[in-house]
Formats: C-alpha cells, sequence, structure tokens
C-alpha cells in the first residue's frame, strides 16, 4: 500500500484568455459586435494591458459574470477520497472521477495527514493499519469472488473497507468565476490542509495563464483587507472587520 | 462498531405541490394570472383530478421544467460514506451533511453490503475489520492529542482511516424534475445496490405526496417501456429498443 | 391598451422554514440524527429564539449553503418584459412564464416607467404610442391570418412589435440563498427601478415569513455598513469602503 | 431602423476538445492518470479513431457527464430580444449581453419574420411601424433629456418602447452536455423558428470542430429514429413512438 502525494496538471484552458474575456465584458457595454474586434484583440492591435485595465475596472465595479467564459480544466492523483467527497460538493464544476467499481483497490495508494507524519508513533499505527486495509480488500473480494461475484461487482462491495485515505483520481473543469469562489473558500486558513494544498497549486496554475484575473485571488482576506471569519475562526493573518482602525 | 441501516424520512416538502405545478403549469398558457385562481385550486373548485390531467398533459408534450416549482427535504441516516460521494455528484441539490471534523468517530456506525452479509465468513472478516478501524481511529486520535491536536484538529486527521463503510447523516432538498432524474439514474438496476434502496425509499415517501407526478417515476424503462442501457448492462427487465417488435 | 402595475403574490414556501434550517446546520454538527428532533422543533420544546441564534452563529461564520433547504414560490404580474428578461439571467430558480406565443397580444398590459409618468409630455407621448403598438400587432395579426397562420403561429410572429414595456406574468421559485444573493444585487440603488421595487415586495414577504434571515438581508451594504460599488456607482447612503475611518 | 440578420461566430472552444473527452472518460475506468497519457493523445500515438470510438461506446452506455469538461463560445448578433429572451433561460451556460441601458437605442436594428417577410402588406406595415418606434424613442429620450436624466439613465426608460424585434448582440458559452441538451430542444421543428435557426448554425459549427460529438446531436427523434414530441405537436418528419412497426 504505497503513500502518495498530490499531483495536479493543467490539461486544457480556453485559448486566449483575456481576449476572451475582454470581448465578453465589452459586449455588455459596446454598440459594436466584438466578433469584429476579435481579431485586433489577438493581434495586440488592442494591448493585452489595456485588456487587463477594463477587466480589472469593470470587476471592481460589482459585475463578475463575464468570467465564466473562461474555463480550466485540471488533471488531479494522489488525493484522498476525503478531499474529493468536498471537491464535487462544489456544483458549478464538472468533474470525472475514477471509479472504485471498476479500478480493483487491491494493492490502493493512499494519503497520509502531515500531522501523523510528523508523530512517529502515530507514522507506523497509520502505515501499518493501510497494510491490514489491503489485506481485508483482499480476503473479502477472493470470498465475494467464491460466491461468483467478480470484477466490479467484487470491487464495489470489497471497496466498503477502503479508508478515506485512499487516494483517487479525477479530471475537473470550473470556469473563472467558481475558480475565485473556490480560492476564497479553500485557500483559507480555515479549510482543510489537503484541499488547501491542492487550491494553493491550481491558484498558482491559474495565475501563469492569466495573472490580469487571478493575480489577486486567493483567500477572501486577501482582497477584502480584513479577515470574515470571525473571531472563533481567524487565523489571525488579517485583522477581523470589527478591530479595524 | 456498529451495524446500521438506511433510514430515511420525509422532512418537509411544498405545501399543495399538485396545486403549486398547476398553477405553474397554467400561467405559461393563460391570459389570467394565476394568483387569482389560486385560492380555488386549493379549495377543490378547480377539481384535483382535472390538475393532475393537465399537468399529465403537458409534461407528455415535452414541457417539464414547471415541474421544478415543488421541493422534497429528506433526512438520511445509516448510509455510507460510499452513497454520499455518490449522491452529492447531483448538482441540482441541495445538502447539509455530517462533518467527520466536528463529530467524533471514535464509536462510528457502518454499513455491510448485503453481499457480505449473506456470506459466513466474509460477514466475520467485515465485521472484525470493523473493530480494527475503530482501534485504529482511536489510537491514532490520542497519539495526536498528545501533540496539541484536540477536538475537531484530531478527528480531522484521525478520520483519514474511516472506512467507505462508515455511516454517514445527511439533509438532501430536491425539486421534482431533479427527482425524476435521480430516480432514472438511481432507481435503474445498473446503479449500485445502496443508492438504489435508498432512491426507492424516496421515491415511495414522493408517491405518497403526489402521485400524479410520481406515479410513473422510476428508471428511465418505466416510463419509455424498453431498457436504454444497452446489451452490456440491461437488466433484462425489459427488451432492448434495438430488439423491440 | 391599458396601463398597470406589479402585483406580487406569495403562492408558497417550505413549511416550518425556520426549524428546516435549523435542522439542516445542525445534522452537519450533530452526532445524532436530526429527523430525531425534528418533533421538538416543531413542538417549540427546543424555542425559536434558540433556533435563530444558533443559525446567526453559524451564517456569521461563512457557512451559508443550508439555507438552501428552504425555497419560496412568488407570482409576480404587472411587470415589464424588459424586467422578465433580466430576473430570468438570474439561474439558480425556477421560472414559469406567460407565452407570448400561446396568449394573444391584440390587447397587452404595459408598464410605464415613473420618470415618463411624471412628464407630462413624455406621458402622452408614450401613452399614445402604445396604443399605436396594439394596432401594428392587430394588422399585422390579421394580414398573418389572411396567408393561413393562426393562433400560436401568427403570435409567434405578431409578437415581434411588442415593446420591451409589454406587461408579463411569471411564477418564479428560488430558495433562499439564491433569494438573499439577489435582494443583494437588485435592492441596491444601482438596479433598475422596476426590479428594485419587486425585490423589495418579495423581501418584505419573506420577512414576514422568516424574519431570522431576511431581517437583516438586502443590498450588500445593508450587511457589510460600507458600499461595495465604488466611488462611481455608489447611491452615497453608506461610505465606501476606502473611505471608512 | 435597418433590418438585420443573425450572425454566429465561434469565439473559442477548449483546445484539443477530442482528447479532452477522452482523457476524461478514461479517467473514470482507468488504473492510470490521464495526465500520464495526454502527450500521446495529443501526439495521436492513441489514434483519433480510437478515441472516438473509446467516447461513442460510453455515450452509447449512458455515461455522459464527462462531455461537460469541453465548452465552445460563440458571439452572436441580429437577434431579436424575443430570441435572447428564449436564450436566457438555458440555466446551464453563461451570457454577456449588450446593454440597452449603456447602449443607445435610437437607431436599433431589427428582426423582421420571414412570414411578415414573405407578406407585402406586413412587411410594409412592420417596416412602417419599426420607423415609428425610432421616433418614440428618440422623442421620449430628449423629453427625459429635459428632466435632466440623460445617458445611461435615458436609455433605461426609452427603451420601454423598444420592440421585441430589436436586435441584440450577446456572448454565450456553453459545454458540450449543455449544447446537446440545447440542440435537442432548439433544433426541433416545434422550437421557434429563430432560435432554430441560431441553433443550427451553431451546430454546424460545433460539428466541424469535434464531429465524434455532434455529427449525431440534433432534434431528440435524430437520436432516438422516433418523434417524441406527440400527436399534436409532431411535425411528421419521423414517426410517433406509438405507431413505430
Amino acid at each position: 500500500m504505497p503513500r502518495t502525494e498530490p499531483r495536479v496538471e493543467l490539461l486544457a484552458h480556453t485559448p486566449e484568455p483575456l481576449s476572451l474575456l475582454y470581448a465578453a465584458f465589452r459586449q455588455c457595454y459596446h454598440a459594436g459586435f466584438v466578433a469584429d474586434m476579435w481579431p485586433r484583440l489577438l493581434s495586440g492591435e488592442i494591448e493585452r494591458e489595456k485588456q487587463g485595465a477594463f477587466i480589472a475596472s469593470i470587476l471592481e465595479s460589482g459585475h463578475s459574470s463575464p468570467i465564466e467564459h473562461v474555463s480550466f480544466t485540471f488533471a488531479i492523483e494522489g488525493v484522498s477520497r476525503a478531499l474529493t467527497h468536498q471537491l464535487v460538493r462544489h456544483r458549478i464544476a464538472s468533474f470525472s472521477q475514477q471509479s472504485q467499481r471498476y479500478v480493483d483497490g487491491s494493492h490502493f495508494d493512499y494519503v497520509m495527514p502531515p500531522a501523523i507524519a510528523r508523530n512517529a508513533a502515530a507514522k507506523a499505527r497509520f502505515e501499518q493499519f493501510m497494510e491490514d486495509v489491503g489485506s481485508a480488500y483482499r480476503d473479502i473480494k477472493a470470498l465475494l469472488e467464491q460466491d461468483g461475484r467478480t470484477g466490479s461487482r467484487a470491487n464495489e462491495d470489497a471497496r466498503f473497507v477502503l479508508p478515506q485515505a485512499a487516494a483517487s483520481k479525477i479530471v475537473v473543469t470550473m470556469n473563472c468565476r467558481a475558480l475565485v469562489h473556490f480560492f476564497e473558500e479553500r485557500c483559507c486558513m480555515r479549510a482543510q490542509w489537503e484541499i488547501r494544498a491542492v487550491a494553493d497549486v491550481m491558484l498558482g496554475l491559474c495565475r501563469e495563464v492569466l495573472p490580469e484575473l487571478f493575480a489577486h485571488a486567493g483567500a477572501k482576506c486577501e482582497r477584502l483587507g480584513y479577515c470574515p471569519e470571525g473571531e472563533r475562526f481567524t487565523c489571525g493573518r488579517y485583522p477581523l472587520r470589527q478591530s479595524m482602525p
């Protein structure tokens, strides 16, 4: 039962994302047809800097739906089922996840929480336990096969012993508006450590492609300048609203 | 580690659901204002039978969005995390699920697949393993607490050992259109046994409240009169489309 | 062509909305099953005040998805097609709107903007124009009927002359989370006057049913204590963020 | 007031759409990580034909959510507000539409229904009426300006006279699953002529980019081999289900 680490790859994103956002925002306020200015956007005749400034000024005024026109698709592996159960709660997104029914789990990978990895006794207990899970899975699968349940029909029941730590693989597509919201929630120190780590990598990849939009994305405090999470939950990096000068 | 069974309770539904669907459908085709006919719908001056027949005739013609106006809210317990991970993939729905971070898992309930329960050796192996998981959870939680991680901070890491079989509790709201789709997918014999059993109970509860809509809901074949799942996946209850007379 | 005014009726809402929100929030943090405490919520054994306080404290901490479990259904008439085109842009909602295809528009109602009503010359010009539209609709419909296009086939083309002012009727269902967002956007002084007036009435109806949630709903500034719309768009009721003390 | 015609331009789509769909579908059933096979997909080492066949076989079995990972963005002009009001009812989509508040309508373009254009008397009446609308708009706007309401504040009220025929411009993004559904509804002969014409052009553009998915998309009958619209609404191109041999 090998331990694994998260890996996040950007498979695809809408091409020419800055120009597409600019075109969508402009169409709302422009008498002409943005398809006619599209070549001048791609050629840089209308400068990228100007495009970014226009987008920033409209976003500042509270109009954000046009950023939905650009999407990013990530392939993610080495993350726990605990993480994917949280991840798929984001409903404005598309997911294709590795099935525990069609893929055998006899030798599953697992994710170890850092706090467990730092405690030698806990680490040993956790590692031994993961071996025990593998044995239980294989034993139960073999017993089901003796009853004539094979392949996916055996996997789907044997997997009931697999832990939340069991690693999964998933393809995720989100548009920029959903991503901005996802980063607000999941880059916050209140988020669980595993999904925060994955969100941070996703944010880095988005920033490389579209810095004009994602440079200041992240936990809500980054944009607000204060922490909205309240006294009980704040991490202390930013002041609470009530205690602002 | 006690074994548990699913329990599905209907907490609430939109009141006067038949009349509300009727009003919504009528508003599309009616010159008047349905708020003005609303008292006559509730009083039965416009008969329930007539309301149901009108809805059926419009649905038959392919216009189904008005059934979204009525929602059902269920509370569900005794279902595995394997089930809830599938359940929350339905994105046109609202979910509030018991947190493994805020609720201690030292003595978690679990769900046992029927095929395992029917095989004495598999059942014994599964039961023993669930006890082992409880020990591992408690051991690791205790070790984390020695490091100063307590409460939800200990739970959120210890839970990595909890199995897919671990029982969860969840409140679910879906509108009728989402429910009809949910039943099409999950009452099908291709669906996994656990979510099919829960979907069947939900469907029964919906039928009691709104038989005019849900009497013929269920797996796609119930409505189509044939199985659309293809030769490889059909359960055989209905003929495949290509082999229809 | 008679002038009309908006009318908003609350047709239905999820019953026992406060207790349902409480149950949904509690299930996230509670070891027990909320269906078991449900009778005690309805009986008032767990006091409404306590239920409201619990919900407020969790909302304050940033966890808002459970408010989705409660929905409100409104019937609205006397609003312009300009308004309904804006309204149906809210995608987390269900709509059933009167069809200009199936309902004849020969004697359509219309909405007059207050700024036009206040200017005698503009008012007279507007009123006369609405009569002209009616004539054009009836003339064109009659000419199409001579070509054998009758009923909905004549309406669907004749309606191309109907103005944005033409009144429509629509049934709308939104859950509380969508409503809170809708009020943030549409109760703001930046919103167009017509949809703001309708949103204000809807908010009043929600407040009567569920004051614990809606007492402080409204434009974003009501909750934030400052205006986030920026110098160019602010109405001045609240200070801008940058100019807060 | 010039008459206009629809124009649909494909601004962007997710790059390498076939390979991305293949990767997403494969990840569900594959033990490995699709990011590792991604270069072999792009290079053609895994042949496009094989990719298409795999996708077709999974779609056939009823698993369609992975097609959501690919999106198309269109810019559309020369379509009526009647059309855009229908278009934005598709909620799993993103829209950025030209504002009648920020863009002056003194010399608006308009769309003429073909049945009107074919009838000389109706055509003349319609054309004259559009000139009358322009006059009314300019008169009312001038009167509002005398009251000190200028720019967008004058436009937003003057536009109440603009007809459903008034042309709009809109940027639309939909993923493939939403597109397939859109084509099922809107390429059907029951759909209104204007949105059907636009949907047909969109479908043609999608087919050029991704024939493996869109070759057989279109009205529901194209896939089913029969008409599901019922006796009252069928266009007769395909037999009704009940009358199939």
